[in-house]
């Protein structure tokens, strides 16, 4: 069952929180930040982090786009501000591939995210209450283009290269797309050039089971009883990601048939195997952690990316990236398969853009990009030291 | 959103009420029936129909277990006590594979049931109220039990042979295992000898759907508001199978990215894209027929399923395999991949047990057993000639 431990809301996050490590840019209240869908933002604010320093070239800075819970908090331990250690611990470090003593390093928690980063839960500056909601439809050139604010605001006029994994990776290929000029090299993770029906399907599923949670309110839910929200239906629709997240051969070779309670418990419906005692801890974690509405939202932004929306369709859009490419996919990824990076790779190729893939070797699944981290360093190492050398 | 028209619950049926073509046997009051996890049901009602005539040698008689939400209704129209047509025309039928002139064709509903057998929405004749949340675990080896007992009423010694897909399959290996005398083929399909992890998280996702929908009522909806029940818990259910029934390239050839609503409609969290709308139409359709304590029961009994399960372990049950067997699987399968059905078709093999394994080629994935009825209806033909020769 659901732990009631309240959640953090951290998009509502005020001056006198513990910050952690972030920073925070406020995009200007006399500049609303128009979205996609047609919305209005006000008062934007976007929570990141740095490692290591802007050279005086202004040459060595690398973006990183996190994925879908994920944060600014890529590299480093857990702790207020931070509730999970960094993500990407063994590509982001000194002396590592993404090297935080030779690189400026940049995270950015993604517009319509919790972490610091205006989204549902943060407060509409218009009514003094949480958008809820009234939050507007965003998408991943939303992200992206709130992310070149940052980067105007940091004095990077060029990354180096713009890195992320899942959609991270969406954000990725849109970086290039939107700012040619602005990009020198990128590198997609595990991560399609548009959402496919399968994987519209699992999103769709996740939030049908957050708005049948009664405590999801029509997605007004911050006030009615603060620190109590859609729980269960937000454990649901994360146990629907985490099987997607993974493989057949994962969870068998670490689960099998095992039960979770003792024997000598009653069987019954509710009698838990491992692999589902698995699944509630993650939905729990992910509870205590992330908020419903960013979930909704964040997840429908993923359903609706397409590089070749309004761009004349996907070959045309993929046809406007023009820098060094390294694409990597997973073997066993069965959420995003290894045929959509091998599209993008092979779109690429035949419009004579510099491209790689590396195909990453795991049993794991989608989330390889997060656990084989020796695979992933290894690729990116050779492929950054590559782009820097061309300079 | 769901439809609100009252799904039947013919577990309920009772004399007076349309049987269409079925019948029923009931399991005499003074034997009650023994569960495998302790529990005892009276006045089990078995709903089954039959096609052609048992011979006079009662050599000619063939049983098919149905899936998860199927029924008995085998082959012909919908109709009152039939909510959906056949569900195996083009395999069972006069001059096809399982011939209806030359066989006696058995199929009944399972143990657990919704469609005329005994189930959670039947009245407890202890209580004179529906069962609920007091109706018993059941397993597979339950349902073959009370389909035994068919075959005793019924003057079938013993079957030419027991043909089924998915949890039908399992339902075939475990006659198989507890009638071997009873058995003289088996045709698995698409199915299984144990349930995996992956499996059985699909399962747990569903039900915790169903349990979170404030109108399951902790299983006792029946007299709450008759008619009323965990409508959308079930509808989200169904979804996850849905997808797992079906295939990634399968639903990108059919509904790419296409959007439901019309253009014009203001895009937001719930415009639904086209596969949105076809998982919304079968989730619909499901709970007009079907009823969500039932898909409860038999969803938990299939995730319980281990041919090794007091027998020693998965290899000494299938060596109690020693009939003739054909084991189908389908190329594109994502619930039940091909490599299970090598898996029984090996284990059989190395025992000296006749074995044939025949892989569909077919890109709708789990559901081709259902759809691609030719390649079915062929390699079931080869084989039941060939059985029927070696009597």
């Amino acid at each position: 069952m659901i732990d009631p431990t309240p959640y953090p809301v951290s998009g509502a996050w005020r001056p006198g929180d513990d910050p952690g490590r972030r920073r925070f840019l406020t995009i200007a209240a006399d500049r609303p930040f128009a979205l996609d869908h047609g919305g209005r933002l006000h008062d934007v604010a976007i929570a990141y982090e740095t490692w290591g320093e802007l050279d005086a070239t202004g040459s060595n800075a690398v973006l990183v786009c996190h994925a879908w819970t994920g944060d600014s908090h890529l590299a480093g331990p857990a702790g207020r501000g931070h509730p999970t250690p960094g993500w990407w611990e063994g590509v982001v470090g000194p002396a590592l591939p993404i090297d935080t003593e030779r690189h400026f390093v940049v995270c950015a928690n993604v517009l319509g995210g919790c972490q610091g980063s205006t989204g549902p839960a943060s407060i509409d500056p218009e009514t003094g209450r949480p958008y809820g909601s009234a939050f507007p439809m965003i998408t991943i050139r939303d992200m992206v283009r709130a992310q070149a604010r940052l980067a105007d605001h940091l004095g990077v006029e060029r990354w180096l290269s713009v890195l992320g994994g899942s959609m991270g990776g969406m954000q990725v290929l849109e970086w290039a797309i939107t700012y040619p000029e602005r990009v020198q090299s990128i590198v997609p993770i595990a991560t399609c050039a548009q959402a496919t029906a399968q994987q519209i399907a699992w999103g769709a599923i996740g939030r049908r089971a957050i708005r049948l949670d009664p405590r999801w309110r029509g997605g007004d839910y911050y006030e009615a009883s603060p620190g109590d929200g859609p729980h269960e239906g937000l454990a649901i629709a994360r146990m629907v990601a985490q099987v997607t997240f993974r493989s057949d051969n994962a969870f068998s070779d670490r689960f099998g048939r095992e039960l979770a309670e003792h024997e000598h418990d009653e069987p019954g419906l509710w009698q838990r195997f491992e692999v589902e005692r698995y699944l509630d801890h993650h939905g729990v974690k992910l509870v205590r952690r992330f908020d419903a509405n960013s979930y909704l939202v964040i997840g429908k932004a993923m359903d609706l990316h397409d590089v070749g929306k309004g761009r004349g369709g996907l070959e045309s859009g993929i046809a406007r990236i023009r820098v060094p490419t390294l694409v990597l996919g997973i073997n066993s990824d069965i959420l995003y398969p290894i045929y959509q990076q091998r599209q993008i790779h092979q779109l690429l190729a035949r419009n004579g853009t510099p491209t790689e893939l590396v195909e990453i070797d795991s049993p794991h699944g989608h989330d390889a990009f997060l656990i084989n981290v020796d695979q992933v360093a290894e690729a990116v190492g050779v492929f950054l030291d590559e782009v820097a050398k061309r300079r």
